[in-house]
């Protein structure tokens, strides 16, 4: 069962990485970009059967550090 | 406009990060992991009318290293 968590930065969390992207897009000559933020992706391929809490609990004791960090379990 | 970019590693291609990942899942207890790859989601806030085009561009041109990855578009 595929499963993917998207972890991203809680808003009003400072993002470096985000910050030097939008400065290079906007160098290479794209205008009209407003904002960029990055964040991670984790595709789990789980054994099937395993409940959303399971996997939140994954997330909160591993993939994701909920002080500055949001995640949200998407089922593609 | 919001959008967002997902990219991941190409099949085959060796994921460390995930490996790790998965070790640690494993001794967290959460049987039935399968599988972990890890990839990167670049959120993008862009001026409206922007198109598919040139956001594609932005991904060959410093997003993604289509090498060794694979992006895929996604409007939210």
């Amino acid at each position: 069962m595929k499963t993917r968590v998207i972890v991203t930065l809680k808003p009003g969390v400072l993002d470096p990485q985000g910050k030097a992207v939008h400065h290079a897009l906007t160098g290479l000559g794209f205008g009209g970009v407003e904002d960029v933020r990055i964040g991670k992706i984790v595709e789990l391929d789980l054994a099937d059967g395993t409940d959303d809490a399971t996997i939140e609990e994954m997330c909160r004791k591993l993939l994701a550090n909920t002080v500055i960090e949001n995640f949200r379990i998407e089922r593609p």
